[in-house]
């Protein structure tokens, strides 16, 4: 169930214990004074495979061992944990927030043998017309992002089933949106005509351009949706081509609708995104092609995020 | 399997016979020399329930009796049954196109017992940006309605799985475009996670009207969606107005894209909306929000169409 990838130090060296447990996958790290990861558990253990909601037992599975090794340590758990399918909810925060208040709003969990660990809350924000969006997990990553980048301002993009365009200013998360991108693909891909006319394991990166070119034309996504299968009809989009091509399409009208045009509200800076390495790299083609310049963020987002968390439970001392 | 919706009138008064063959359904027509509807059969015997491609099986049954009562009238067929999945293809015919060009790219088709039938064929455009689209069946209704209502140029909407936006000039289809609303709204709310807030069954027309404003909101459609999701989770959307608040989102973003502007290249026609009552209704409600006017078409609009094929037939003798 797990996979221990990065040898461990000494548990002398060990400054907390950070959890990222989303919807679908576990990451355990244990960090470093620094904020070094010193090692990582990843396990196919997402909140929506735990048995009759026993997360205690499975995170004694997980990291008992880790947990019995490091008894005085802070354990932060970040993600869909604390949601209300998760294990305790802890309530969204409004943005802006930064660390110091996401730490604040730590709810404390009581876990076996008298230990304590700490559930981060998500944020939640509102668009100019009042209409609420929120992120459970992500703004940890985000926050950790910075951090390790040295910057206070940002725009930041995490692909995915639900994309986060996040906005960072003065080190706090001042507003995000999020695109449900990959899963109106996949209903997409999956679920309609459109199905029928796509070889679902071909890519093609020119088809991929090809879409996010065709985002940009009149009609609407609902009209360029539907140019997928006439095209396959005129035999002038083959099924080989099709799903990357719809993919491009998709993902260019999130990119259109959230980057807005070059420069934007962003000024000059590059979008960070994070995330899978595979869909990082996508995103950055496509906001190339948007001529909206991009750069990978660091691949220890979430850890350095919890690891900040961490030692504000361990300065703070409130609790 | 059928049902016969009304009574006939002599059989001397037959001029054709009409058979408009969808997807999913199947409507013959009794039609008299003046155009109107002596009789009209429905059944939900559309193409794709009819098995082993048995057409002429179906066929037989479903109005073998009417061809043998009229032996010499000319027999036209329209929608899904011409193309390759029908009975036989009858290609696309690039517009613009009037009654006259799809009557001579009618393709016969030989019958039991020595009858012809003749199959129309469906349209085809393209875009500014040369991509394609397609229609089948819908040609027939838009030629029809025209035609009843006495007008040479119009915009039309006939709203459904795949709606069409078409425009009528000098009596001719100059050009048209497909929206993939009503299967996406399906895709989206039976296939991804809005479904999980979704009271399928309630309607709420004030929730519909909301959906409608807020896809006038910056974001985008992939945005807008998600907000579904946050604005449950906040308790701001209850399931029993979510369907009809995603209903009025999806359909907000069609008519913007297509209807555009107020006026638009449309003059100050109003918008001919064309199919199943209960969305007309929906589309005139919806379109009014935005301040563009409409008119419900003419209910007999594909028998209207199919008359004036056969009266092609009759008149031009050439096959």
């Amino acid at each position: 169930m797990t996979d221990a990838a990065t040898p461990g130090g000494s548990t002398s060296d060990i400054a907390a214990l950070g959890i990222d447990w989303g919807t679908t996958s576990f990451r355990a790290y244990r960090l470093g004074r620094d904020g070094s990861v010193l090692e990582t558990r990843r396990a196919e253990a997402g909140i929506r495979a735990i048995d009759d909601g026993d997360f205690e037992g499975a995170f004694e599975q997980l990291v008992g061992d880790w947990l019995d090794a490091s008894p005085a340590v802070p354990v932060v758990l970040s993600g869909m944990i604390g949601s209300r399918q998760g294990w305790l909810e802890a309530p969204y925060l409004a943005c802006p927030a930064a660390v110091a208040d996401l730490a604040a709003a730590m709810v404390p969990l009581e876990l076996m043998r008298g230990r304590r660990a700490f559930l981060a809350p998500g944020l939640s924000t509102r668009s100019a017309e009042a209409v609420p969006d929120v992120m459970r997990g992500e703004e940890v990553q985000i926050l950790g992002a910075v951090d390790r980048l040295g910057v206070e301002r940002a725009t930041l993009c995490l692909p995915g089933t639900h994309s986060k365009w996040a906005r960072v200013d003065a080190g706090r998360v001042v507003g995000f949106s999020t695109h449900m991108t990959g899963e109106a693909f996949e209903a997409l891909r999956r679920h309609t005509i459109l199905g029928a006319t796509i070889e679902h394991a071909a890519w093609d990166d020119a088809a991929f351009l090809s879409g996010i070119d065709r985002s940009g034309d009149p009609g609407g996504l609902l009209h360029h949706l539907f140019g997928v299968r006439a095209a396959g009809l005129f035999g002038e989009l083959d099924p080989a081509r099709s799903g990357a091509f719809l993919s491009g399409l998709v993902i260019g009208h999130e990119l259109r609708a959230a980057a807005g045009a070059p420069g934007g509200n962003r000024g000059d800076d590059p979008v960070i995104l994070i995330g899978e390495p595979g869909l990082v790299r996508l995103y950055g083609q496509a906001l190339g092609r948007l001529g909206v310049a991009s750069r990978e963020g660091p691949p220890d987002a979430a850890a350095r995020g919890l690891h900040r968390l961490a030692k504000h439970l361990s300065e703070g001392g409130t609790r």
